[in-house]
């Protein structure tokens, strides 16, 4: 009993540590230190200074609002069928306020004056020639269809009759080219991204921080301009390596990336963001190319309801911020060096296959590493080059 | 001097490298082996192979937008408190557009030509029944009211007068059972899914690759035909789990999840995407079941502004995209191996406790394993088992 | 041959173990286990009990729908330029339904009845001013102007003539303070939040497990019912640190985040959400503080089109779910420990340091740490010291 508990007493004052060889010898050492300085330059090079390893980060919080301007004409004696002329920001932006998104409507295709009521279908929609009436079976709605079948043929125009809002919109009818509002490349867009990295408590905006009145009134991003907060959208698309005109035809759909990589252990005024455009879409689908809705203006006549029917096609604009802060940390700093330390054991079992294996003096070093001991199960082998009385 | 010097000089012409103990012992050696042929299977199996470890991965960047097409008639004769009787896509998705969602109206509740002005509160409104007008404190608004109370009581009615948007929403209205759009199960929606893996610089679709325009006009999404576009919604709130007529009359929230998950050392063209349908919201809410909200359409008859107010109750679908991509890479590689490779401490750990506690012969690889040195203040131990003389 | 096939059998029954140096000694022991005492304690107490290392955790999938309650009288007398009066939810929650995210306005500026036609431009656009035509170039549109220049001047009124929405909106209003829709801090949003973590089954929602509709009917989120999912709009504004009139006379974007944070271990009951209100824009922007956009509705008189103007200015509520839950679980338990086990050789490190450099002994335990091996081309020191035949 005494002998038991003296010797859980003796397991606290005893320390257990790796015998190690230490050889002194040129080519090892030289073999063994270069390694170890490669170890130690990726450790420090790579993963420290390269990969900033002696600092903790923080993700980007952000929120974005946006503002647009300008205005457009439509003329109509160039688009006839377009009946607003004159297109302001109330007018082209649908829904007018979304998150971290706007739409702007670039083109469009107008049918004025829709009533519920029954009309001849649309005759691009497969499926609405008819001869006789048993072509149109009632209550059906064709595929792609605007309305009900009422069961009967319009004969005169070969055409089945539809319940629905009349008349209908025209399947054939191509978006104008160029597009109605193309100067919509001259509109801007105030994007206004207020950011912070809440663990190092540093709030920012896509500002100039010194920025005057004037700055706002005149300013316009671009090469010369990368701080200036207002776009033209005409510039946004070209540096997503699209043509305006030709998106804005059909519509499509731009990312707006806000970039916000801040290193906080220099200067904070120097964390300012970096805008990306890039066209999320692609622009040769055989169908249902671009991007475009329907949308309607409601209003009544002698109590009968009307509607001004809208195909919009335009840009989509997606706004996503992203990026880190780092800033000096003791934590991710050691961490660092300590997986470092431990990279240094691959020197060792390198130099050990040259060490064991290609030098010269190898029998030497294999004495002096190994200690041989033959079990009482041990496996005979024939040749008994390594016995256990050689080795200490 | 000139010996610091020297010694300075001589750490770079040594190397250290741990002493081992190499036992030969059937018993001992398959323990062993055994062990780390079960660690490298774990590594090559799982680590490796299985949780493709060799891979370098990326995450999936995506655009996503959609066509809605469909239409349905509301026969008046059935629902005689819904005026509107055609529903195309201007009508039942509101707001026009969205970003990675839309919403379709299944179900309606309308209140038709509304106009500021005084009338009875609705006699659901908790606190609107009066008998005198002092029930009715002026300028107060009911919890759940319309209107501002004015102070006075229709004694009649016996409800408070609110001046409100007049007359107001019924609150004993349920919402129609079956669903007046109930007809939207058969609405199509095109889906079309851009996506990248920029480490990899590969775009994909989720269209098939050789698609022609027939395919387009007449597939639809189902069990027969997973890479096409083109759902029924039916299709959809079916795969999510849910009945779509149970769902349309209160409305609820359903998850389009299309995953991208590719290898990308096969072919490109087996990167293709899965479809997984999810509804969201739970259906067993005691108050305010559903997904509704309420909208209006504005109208003007001799200068007096009217509304139609709808309480729109529908679906909506969102979208999101995700999935990652993995290619052949040497660094992810490499980093397996190498942890791998230090995981083959586990077997020496394990194999050290057999043969030191467990095999007959662990006197003998004790003394051989340890050398024991006893310090000038060693704890002295009365039974003496271990002491220096017998180590070595 | 028979040799070499012996040999590649007799890989399989040997072992490689370490050689480890047994020191007793109470400095050196009482260091050791000192130092692995801490590690542990480390290791159990901080990565396992504290950063519960024991639990696989999980995201949070969510939905989240929100309904709005509310109405408030605008009185004509105080902000004669506001027409409508009554404002219900159809008419302030802009657009009607936004996937995350609702917009409440609580202050207007209203330009009633604009049509398109010709009239003067507002003074407050810099270059309207103007004495002679030429100042006014036709087809020009003056940075943020409100429509196209005609090429005329009104020189009675001093200012170019636009074709533009007329009349235009008066640049020089600001918005009314108090806030015309301050009446809105009273409205309420009622948060249903479904959310679940997939990998543990576990399905919850905002809402008090037994709640009864009177709760419903009667609670409001405050400091004592912290589980009601009925927020006061001011209450929000307030817990974001914000005064409610201040923000809703130009408006600001606020974040609603939700968070959940459940230790599956516990009764899955205990699995309740925190929320958290923030301010996500800055309120001191120089020009266009706030947040606001403009709307229209649309009217038609004797076939020409009228609009009214909304410059609507509101607080965004932008609504984030987040957290992750725990739950006890093999793996994760198993590579803490494991790891635990790897950082023990720290000590060990850091025990040798003291051992080989500081104590008395340190020759004696430098002597039987290293076996001393000079190699055939060792870099021959003059001092000496160290030479094989004293090692072992």
């Amino acid at each position: 009993m005494g002998s038991i508990c003296n010797k859980a007493i003796g397991v606290f004052f005893e320390y257990d540590t790796p015998r190690i060889v230490h050889i002194r010898s040129k080519k090892v050492g030289v073999i063994n230190r270069l390694l170890q300085l490669i170890i130690i330059g990726y450790v420090i090079g790579y993963a420290i200074v390269y990969k900033k390893g002696y600092q903790e980060v923080d993700a980007v919080q952000s929120a974005v609002t946006t503002k647009l301007k300008g205005v457009v004409y439509v003329n109509q004696s160039q688009y006839p069928d377009i009946t607003t002329s004159v297109w302001d920001v109330a007018e082209y932006v649908v829904p007018p306020q979304e998150n971290n998104a706007f739409f702007v409507i670039t083109n469009l295709i107008e049918t004025p004056k829709q009533t519920i009521g029954i009309c001849s279908e649309d005759p691009k929609v497969i499926g609405s020639n008819c001869t006789t009436s048993s072509q149109c079976p009632a209550g059906k709605v064709l595929p792609a269809g605007n309305g009900l079948l009422t069961g009967e043929c319009n004969t005169t125009a070969g055409l089945c009759l539809v319940r629905a809002w009349c008349p209908v919109e025209n399947g054939a009818l191509k978006p104008p080219d160029p597009p109605a509002l193309l100067g919509s490349k001259d509109f801007t867009v105030f994007i206004k991204n207020n950011i912070q990295f809440p663990k190092f408590k540093v709030k920012r905006r896509n500002l100039p921080d010194n920025a005057s009145d004037e700055f706002f009134q005149t300013c316009n991003y671009g090469s010369h301009s990368i701080d200036c907060p207002i776009l033209r959208l005409e510039t946004i698309v070209r540096e997503a390596g699209e043509n305006y005109s030709a998106m804005a035809k059909e519509g499509g759909v731009i990312e707006i990336q806000i970039q916000w990589n801040c290193n906080l252990d220099l200067s904070v005024t120097e964390c300012v963001p970096k805008y990306i455009f890039r066209r999320l879409d692609s622009a040769d689908y055989k169908i249902s190319k671009g991007y475009n809705f329907r949308y309607a203006k409601y209003y009544k006549e002698n109590d009968t309801e009307y509607r001004t029917l809208f195909k919009a096609f335009g840009i989509k604009f997606i706004l996503s911020v992203t990026g880190e802060a780092g800033k000096f940390n003791f934590e991710p700093f050691l961490i660092n060096v300590g997986s470092g330390i431990g990279l240094l054991g691959i020197a060792t079992v390198l130099c050990d296959i040259a060490v064991l294996y290609f030098l010269k003096a190898r029998h030497l070093y294999k004495d002096k590493k190994y200690l041989q001991v033959v079990g009482d199960d041990a496996y005979k082998q024939l040749d008994g080059q390594n016995d256990e009385d050689k080795s200490e």
